[in-house]
């Protein structure tokens, strides 16, 4: 099948390399000639403007845009729209705001342009290990796109079924799901990078609690001095909380185990602001998926106006100083 | 290897059968002789009081006390050093507060008995899957009771090895930990827990936002109506959250979806308050296990006291009546 | 000066009451000719549709809204403007979204109609203690209408002046403030309910770790049987924490310190939910005001799903059943 | 009335000299000879060591406590019980922890000391305000030093009365209360300083959002540049959020509303520690006063080692750079 590609960089670039390992045929286009150029050596039609990526294209045309959610995905589907036709397909594989899905969805729908949000998580790894996506959109076109997804997904592979699942959908165990209409992909996606941070401040706490086990402030028979890349490597193995995530945590640890290589800055994406905003729009609360987001803006200041305002009331009613 | 085991309940039946499945003799004693009789039947020499139990044991005498924590642990461990003697090892598996092993530890030390805190991770899986320990007390007596613990933990199995590890500690890999002193087992496998429990909430809230996607304080146009349990199995592949705690939730919203077979009341276990405690103790924001804790202590009632005190704050200022 | 009040509830009606007491003159509107004749008993002229009201009102017109927000206010000030000519005032003051405020600014603008939003808080208690008013919009109208400012704002009253406000604005002292453009008296507001709610929740936290002093759970002897009425009263005079929320406290819990007349059952408005996404829209960790908002979702559910994944996980790793 | 004290810092000093200016005798020593001075010559009776000062105090004795909590506080505790009779009284003003109370307490009352904990709140102002004092201990020696309590009470002032209160025990409208047992006092203490934490952080993160809402990364449109020191000082007039903490912060910001002189590193005593560890003891949830005391440690540290596990981890699945 024919897949257009719109944004070459780690992610679309390595969607493009597993389409076309697997058979597919691919037209890539990129702001960048010189990523163009390096994929077309590897078997893609590449183009050098949108027009001319638009025309390589076959009808029904399907142009997947993986490229940074906001203004530049926007004005890329915008522009791209324009050139496009009746019953072509416009895949936003990016990491959009669902309802700006929503909104395009329909815009698009008035023109018969057909519109599918993909939340793709699989990060560097993605291109060996496949991509898990989360689709949003009509039956109709997801269907007639299958073998794009099928493709791009990992399969089966060696993970154990799970039981009681005979007779349901097969996608959803090749890694890829229908999740509802246009927007219900980066949705689901979005949750999925809420949950994701949650997680990773779970591990990050608890090895931080390791970590300091040892301080002076502790009375000198409750010190332990662990080995916490060890500590990581054994959960890993028979006890309840291994994961993806506990690998790679294994991963950094085994090779630094100070991690003085990283000063502890952590930037976020929307998913994980999106996903508490959807929290409070449901009225769920999300206490975790909060927390773990408020972790990563005080992450990355020096002193918070918040702490200053705490220290003047301190100063207020108590006289108290601080260090210098 | 010869080992005791006091406490026949699920843990404490199952490590002996893994024990005895690979060449070890036990000997048991549980205060019901129906456990006893029961394992016996597999094998095991049965004791019917403490005293016998120890008599059944050859010297160096080694007994596993595998109980609930707290009171019953700590009277039988009393009980039993009071017939043990100089060599003698006493390793407490249960869930135990590391203080207490601290404690202990230093009390049987000057009566020569060794002591060894042993954190057992693993559940109602561990007889097949093995056991992830987390092991505190002098090295002498874990290298001695090496094939014990060799036999218990789960082995490398076909979980990848993480790169960078060559050369060290290979019982890591095979999924046991000489982790420090006495109380380094337990305060390991505490911090586990800990990070157990923002690991599920994580999960649990993700689920929660995903699950109220489609209420009707929603514009219409943002609702969606989810399959969960098609999306907690595709998350499973390819995704960045995979984890055992993942494929334990998939498999249970395989079988219900709506999980009505539970209310939602949680227990906790001491590990996830210590946990809360050592954070503190060592001036460590654990905002997230924190949070997980405190999810539990309210599921558990039907309203707080602190919520009426909001309801008569909202009644005071604004003349704000609940609904009836 | 004269004021149109729409809306004659608790707030609306209390309004023109202080105003009239201090000389203005005022015409009302309300859907509900009751309220109308009853606040024209007390001298108010009375209007029975929108356009009576707007034609009885001296040019250039100045009416204040005060309703619901949301669509009621949305649609109200929607007919109101239709109705209004160049140079008359439209007042938003109820809850309003402050980009709402934004939003219908501008249009209103473009037809010449001025907007203010104005952040009105004083409860009930408002009539006989004045409203603290924050006031967005452009500076020519604010200044126009100080009269109905200064009569309706608490005034300097008892409360201590603050050292080194020398020079300043002198409105604050009186107790209103003109924040800035349109859309900034209600994104105060909206930080101070923020804030209430924080203020709520810490208190009454407090006041649910006294009442639960003397629960079995714990040791005999740390145990505590607290009169938290007496406690709530004492820390009124003369500690840190004394505020008028803590005096609605103390009261109602003089009355009744069981508080068994509420279930605690907690809604929140808007405010609340509002300042959480401004505090992640400004990468602000707000975890204390977001804390407070979720307690009061969490506050009116009998459980949430995320607590039965969690019991259906611990089911899954542990065997653990739920209590009947 | 005498009253014996120990430690003459900013509490312990002021409150002998409120007591000697409402005539009551006192005796005083401190390890300092030169605070000793001082207050001597106010009218103090000094003494240069501790045998001196048991011997310069009328029997039974009362001996008041006012030092630092912890190590310092037990050893003179300990000292001055050895030279005290029985019915001397032992008062412990300081922070100490609740539990401590109630081991001194038992161990005091076998050989027939009183022991009184009084939490004691007030700061720098109680000299003049008064002090709030929670107080824990026998009725019979609350009662029979009540005109010391009378003394460094508040009084009812000029604070109004809560209604409902007629007929309750009258020393609460004074500004003290008999909270209950040995340890009752600085229970109640360090719930109020537990409170006194989270009330700081809500003020304190809706400032925080009131100073970013100017920031860059804000839409054009959505932007404004507040005057933080006028709004916090137009809350303390009609709104719903007036406190003393309030007051301390408009008066700060009075001064200097970018708080610049201060750093925003906050130091946190225990009793905000105790307070959690209190709430887990009880299961009691407070998300709101452990979050308070959370940001009090993150913001003592440039980074946390979970920070760097974040970065790590993003590095592993997304080959994510932290900033230079």
């Amino acid at each position: 099948m024919q897949l257009g590609m719109i944004g070459l960089g780690r992610m679309g670039g390595n969607i493009v390399r597993r389409l076309m390992k697997h058979g597919h045929t691919t037209v890539v286009y990129d702001k960048d000639p010189k990523a163009v150029a390096a994929i077309g050596a590897d078997g893609a039609v590449g183009a050098s403007a949108l027009e001319e990526f638009v025309s390589k294209l076959d009808k029904p045309r399907t142009a997947w845009v993986m490229l940074p959610a906001g203004k530049i995905t926007e004005m890329t589907i915008e522009a791209l729209s324009k050139l496009m036709q009746e019953g072509d397909v416009i895949i936003d594989g990016g990491n959009t705001f669902w309802q700006d899905d929503v909104r395009r969805g329909k815009a698009l729908k008035q023109r018969g342009i057909h519109y599918l949000d993909v939340g793709t998580s699989g990060g560097v790894w993605g291109i060996d290990r496949g991509y898990c996506m989360m689709i949003g959109g009509d039956k109709a076109v997801v269907d007639r796109l299958n073998p794009i997804f099928a493709t791009l997904a990992p399969g089966i592979g060696d993970i154990p079924r799970t039981g009681g699942r005979e007779g349901r959908d097969p996608r959803i165990e090749q890694g890829y799901i229908h999740a509802g209409p246009v927007g219900a992909g980066h949705f689901v996606k979005m949750v999925h990078n809420g949950i994701e941070y949650g997680l990773m401040q779970a591990y990050a706490e608890g090895f931080d609690i390791l970590k300091n086990a040892n301080i002076d402030a502790l009375p000198e028979d409750h010190r332990f001095d662990l080995n916490i890349a060890d500590i990581a490597e054994v959960w890993r193995r028979g006890s309840v909380i291994p994961s993806w995530l506990l690998d790679l945590t294994a991963s950094a640890l085994a090779k630094n185990d100070t991690l003085d290589n990283y000063s502890g800055f952590v930037e976020d994406s929307g998913e994980g602001r999106w996903t508490v905003n959807a929290a409070i729009d449901e009225a769920v609360p999300a206490e975790v998926l909060t927390a773990a987001l408020y972790t990563r803006f005080r992450s990355r200041k020096e002193h918070t106006f918040a702490e200053k305002i705490l220290s003047a009331m301190r100063d207020g009613f108590g006289g108290h100083k601080e260090p210098k």
